[in-house]
């Protein structure tokens, strides 16, 4: 069963801090996925499901269950490995990236795939159905309402995210496969909080809020209206934009490697993170790469004071909380104007 | 084993609001479902499980386990689907939508149906046992004291609701077919809350209580003593005003597509939101969808400030809940003059 | 193995309510149950036992394992339906009422009944082990110390209570059994509450307490010294107060169809639920059958004022708790003085 | 594997409430059992070990695994009362009633014994293996630590107790047989309470406390000493002591059918109820079983108002707790007051 | 796999009464076991395991997996029993006591052992695995961390302790073994309290500290890495310190049964318990059975006044707590002083 | 699956507590690992995954499973035991010492092993499935996240740290191999604790902070943006840093064994620990071995004043919590003061 004629992305109104992060993380996969936290009926799943039209193609090993990339040789599945080694590795597809969805009812099997032991026992070949993380290799998967998640899952979804790879054991026998996936997750605050390691996890994080402005709120209504009276009809009215952006989010991931930091930008992170008291590297990271993204995004090749402020508004808020002795809450004027420094 | 001889709708007294909350739905089934909430005794299941007779006819592909919609080509089970591509989907018949119950003790193979794996790897073929979701589908789903329902069997209820498919998977194996129902849910408030994620899916939502006139309540023992006296007898009394009724609702869908919303009325549905401050906008498509429906229950072509009002009623109240430093009660009053406006 | 020699009915000392309660549920079987409260060692098991004594004859068709009515061919088991449209359901006999006791320390299993699932994919028929739902199909079902019972079992009596169906349903394979009777707890309030949806599917609720007159205190002694000197001979000498009371349920019984509620009686129930500000109809209904059932009693074919009190007494105290910001009493004199008005 | 040699019962220093209770329950098996509380090291549970010693025999169905009582026709097992129905039930055999240990870590099949399933469903058979419940049938079952046991164990304890039976019922089949036992429970308060259902099924309770007169306690580290240094020489030093001790037991055993109670003792009874307040009856009955049974020890055929002293004291204090707004003590002085009268 | 080359007793600096209540446990196995509490790094567990090498012989029946012995014909294991009678208890062989070490990580399985119960069915043949507590029959049972263990296992094996025999039961099979046991547990208090059931079968107790002298706390030290850099040459320095330790040991062990009590010993002894208001018997008794071996240590045959200070410091401290209203620490000066009167 | 191109120890920027302290243990093995606690972000992971680069070699039974040291002849699996008393333990091979990852998910089988019953009781042998226990012998075992670890694995983990043994038991069967590592935990304190009886197996325990300077911070971001463009390249460039600490490592553990400690370096340790009021001595006795071990890394034969400074700092602080009565904080300038003497 397949579902079809999904809202259009570009045919959401507002909401662009969430929008363009997902677009960032689209354009680098490497980038750590992003969190969006907001009130039910702000768009959110939409805006996820919405982004499966605009995702690029791969090329993978063709015929692989991880659909393996056969330029990155040392993170190569069981088999490809075997297949490198012997130089089988040669035919490869084409595969556009897809959204994994992890339903929130679903069992550690479910997610991890199963291995079948007394197979293994009776004929000495692993025999491995993948799960959810097999599927999300190189591709978003995405958990609404990770807050609900069961504890057990968060685990397993935790090791695989840390570690890159996907490792089933059981009774003596042993399966891995590559699992590297950007993380898409989102919650309503309202329902209780999220694990902080997870939230960690994450590279990015947006809070998205209802429409304010009358004329706003009520396009958002007439185009939903308008989608539910005749998909297709709405889905086609939007098809120009769709390419366009699409277009734009490939040639911002070809022109990616190209960017480069200048120095003065390195100091300004720098100094931001002494200024803030913060003991990890992560946040630093997160934020140069972040800018990186919305550089190339731009289509420029250098990263400029405003793709910085770009990054911490999206990169270090959530990094703020659980600090003892202090209210959590950071001010962003004030990390803004260090920015501009 | 088949119940028969279930009490009229149009026999019970009173109760305006919750009444009009189901005959809407029925209308309209992606309404969004509805829930009642009300002391014990105060006739909730009653006028659910009477709510049966008054349901339409609906076309369905025949012999299908899921009684897919043949002209909805895009959300077809994994058979209908087959069948559409080979050009076979060609037989179809005309059932009756159904009121389908979930007890409070079903398991979660109960709600979900089971999938065989050891057959699927004999025979190389899927076999899948359905639950209630499959009987579910494009039907109403009823789940008496909801607020006592297992939190995993909420879980798969609150997949299923979001998606609109049912997709059972283990051990590799997975099994997908639709399952769009109006969700009819009820409940007794002094028994303990409803988890907020359930909450919102219900569109709406009304509060049930006693008759406080003498007549009335007279009236009420009256008729079920009758009833009780001779089932058979009493049900034929009220033959013609079923008839009447179950024409109505039936012409009401048909109108349905027909119904359009005047700007002005779009401009007080994005007032009232930014007058009360809400975020998200299901509550704006809500209430227009339920006034476009209420329109076509009145025979009428064009939704006016009296369809909105009552869609205020019937769908505001519930969200305005769980919000922080807010007593979370709703000024109905001032909701009815920002509308009347 | 088989108890005989129960303690007869009519030689408990005092406790009118409960053994009036008893008796009413035993003329009216869709009274609704009752409840009996009190302090161990207050007779409440040793009268549900001995009830069992002055229990009617039924007849059933011969052979049913759920001893179906012939003559509700709309509530009968799938053997019977399907002998009921062949023209087979002819052969009945005639069975005494039964107490079936289902002990605190029962499986769910036990309870409902369990379903051959392998049996049922093998021979492609249903092979069910009836539980004690079955056997308590038209006659007592006794749960002693109630407020101890296990949770899930509560669960499968409230869904049997309310649908007056047993459904048991596994992988795909289910089996529907009728299963109306009439529920007798008793519990000690010292150790615990009752769930208060269990508490709401008693029609009638009594609470007992002990004698405190010295001779009635002597007499309980005696009697009860004199019954386990010689059991068999203690039965004999009060054979005939027990017949004659079984004489007067089977007449109440026959009578009860032909008892008829007078409108001014009516009017009584009306305002004093309005005056309690009761929400539900529930207890109005209650408290009208079991004053019809009281009069039947009495061999009278009105209901009179005096009923109405008495009905009053046994159907409206616990419906009264559990009413936020009330002191959950029932000002009982208030209640007789708005019915004798 | 069999302990021998146990401590011998009239060797026990002092503690004669507790030797008292045990004894009097040794005499007459109907009494209703006894809870022993005391501090660690207060032999309680050499006591009821050595109890062994002094059971009298009984006359048991030859080979029945429950040891039925073939004068008791209505209270035989399956097997023994399809013998009684052939005629066949006419060997006997007589043996010594018996302790039987339920240690504290026992699961719950094995106190109710096990049912083959499968043997049932093969051969058409019941196949069942006794539990320790069959073992306690009209022997002493004994609970070391009572108020440790695992509470699943103690509902199909309380149930057992409460019917004299003990049934085992799974998928269908079912295999019930008499448990009618004397329960001694031995606990140390400090550790813990003891759930007030179980409590209640005690006729009797004792507390034990040390010696506290210095020659008392020698004398009870000498016999312990004298006992661990040759078990064999200080069993045989109390050998007549034993014997004298079992034949006056046996010999009240035979007398207590004859003893009587005049009426002047049941007015005390009655009005020591009425002036304490208790609702339930069950104390009453228990305090005149308990002096009947004292006046048998004492060799007289009548009750006299020592024996009622005395049965205060061991049947009523454990029954006054537990009651809201008192202070839950007993004011014996008082109770031995009124009964003096 | 083989643990060797274990850390001497005789090297252990100071520690003196840990030391000495392992080592009159030794000697006299029934005088009830030690509970060694102290800080993490104060050398318990090396003393204990220490221990084995000090260990004297037992006669044992040769091939009896619980290594009866052939002396105690009423403390015999199955298997034993049949030979007993049947003449074959002939044959004897000669072990050393062990010390048997109980993870705390280990299943009730695990300690128990375990009955096959298909075995049984099938061939009418027990088959039982011996667990933890059949090698601990005549040995030494240590419990590291035993504050630590499992409920269950605690369950177990106080059932054990208090029975001395261990009881396998599954589905009406049973096997019995003897399991008496000198019980040695450790644990640090900072590490939560050890259940007071659990604590009550310890005959002793000691608290171990550090060593608070310079010189002591270097030679802990030097030992320490001289054992580390050659476990075997600095085992040998220590060989004939041990051996004179074990012979003290053996010898004493003969001695024992000639030791005799004083009547004014015995005195104050229970003018001590009376004093500090001991209800139960049973530290009167250890104090004396502590007092005997301590003499039979010093190699004399009559317990004097030292020998019963040395006692009361080893198995009073731990009995006196937990009593209500006092501050539960016992005034040890005030001990000695009564008992040297 | 293999991961390789892993960033190298020597590019990680600062932290060099963490550094030194992991340096040590693969010196010296017998240290007793390191704790490694610090916000998200601090290259805690990344350190402990790079030391595998500089491993020294280690000889080997081949094919050992457990990779046995053949020098060790007590503590070799149960193969390698039987092959050295037959002696065929002769073949070896050389093998890189190796980082062992327990994933915060992983069961106890996963890390125990498994044994397979059924083939035992079949084939009479045994069959064992190793473990990561089985992997860690000899090796570093790093968990990562240590405080998330379920309780129970913290357990068998226990059990084998204590033990140097991990023993597998199930039903009556049961192997043991070697598994002495070297633990390595990291863990954010704002996660949660750690259990006390795991911090105390750590030897040592560093507390990781962010860089607090331009320059460093700057540099920690260009390494890393460097390792992610190129990670083949980034490497490389570290090669001979890489080298040069893998020789010194190996020379300071060929080094250790001649290293020597002045008595007056014992005493500052012996006068620490009195002054400190520490009980154990396991502090001191880590306190010297790291003191040797860094003398070692120094290249030289004793212990100086800096290195027991050194010690200080890295195997006292964690030792001084949970203190009653105190602040459980270490005043370090005063311990340095006092071992500056």
């Amino acid at each position: 069963m397949k579902r079809r004629g999904v809202y259009p992305f570009t045919a959401i109104v507002g909401q662009e801090d969430m929008k363009l992060s997902l677009i960032l993380n689209v354009i680098n996969p490497a980038l750590g996925g992003v969190l969006i936290k907001g009130e039910k009926g702000t768009a959110k799943s939409t805006a996820v499901r919405a982004l499966a039209e605009l995702l690029p193609a791969m090329e993978t090993v063709k015929g692989c269950r991880f659909h393996c990339d056969p330029l990155q040789e040392n993170f190569l599945c069981d088999d490809c490995t075997a297949k490198f080694h012997s130089g089988e590795l040669k035919e490869t597809e084409t595969l556009k990236m897809r959204v994994v969805e992890l339903p929130v009812s679903a069992t550690e099997d479910r997610v991890v795939g199963t291995l079948d032991v007394e197979y293994a026992i009776k004929h000495g070949e692993k025999k491995f159905e993948p799960g959810l993380l097999a599927q999300a290799n190189r591709n978003i998967l995405y958990v609404d309402e990770i807050n609900l998640l069961d504890d057990h899952v968060v685990d397993v979804l935790l090791d695989a995210a840390a570690m890159g790879v996907n490792t089933v054991e059981r009774e003596g026998v042993s399966y891995s496969h590559p699992a590297r996936f950007v993380l898409v997750g989102t919650m309503n605050p309202e329902e209780g909080d999220i694990r902080p390691q997870l939230l960690d996890r994450f590279a990015l994080s947006v809070t998205v809020t209802g429409e304010h402005d009358r004329g706003n709120r009520k396009e958002v209504i007439k185009r939903r209206l308008a989608y539910e009276a005749d998909p297709e009809g709405f889905i086609a009215s939007y098809q120009k934009e769709q390419e366009e952006l699409a277009d734009k989010i490939a040639a911002a991931g070809e022109l990616l490697p190209e960017v480069t930091v200048p120095d003065v930008m390195l100091d300004k992170v720098a100094d931001l993170a002494i200024d803030l008291g913060v003991d990890g590297h992560r946040s630093d990271i997160t934020m140069i790469k972040t800018a990186m993204t919305m550089a190339a995004f731009r289509g420029s090749r250098e990263v400029n004071t405003e793709d910085l402020k770009i990054a911490a508004r999206l990169a270090l808020p959530h990094r703020m909380r659980r600090r003892p002795f202090e209210d959590g809450t950071l001010d962003m004027e004030k990390v803004l104007a260090t920015l501009e420094g």
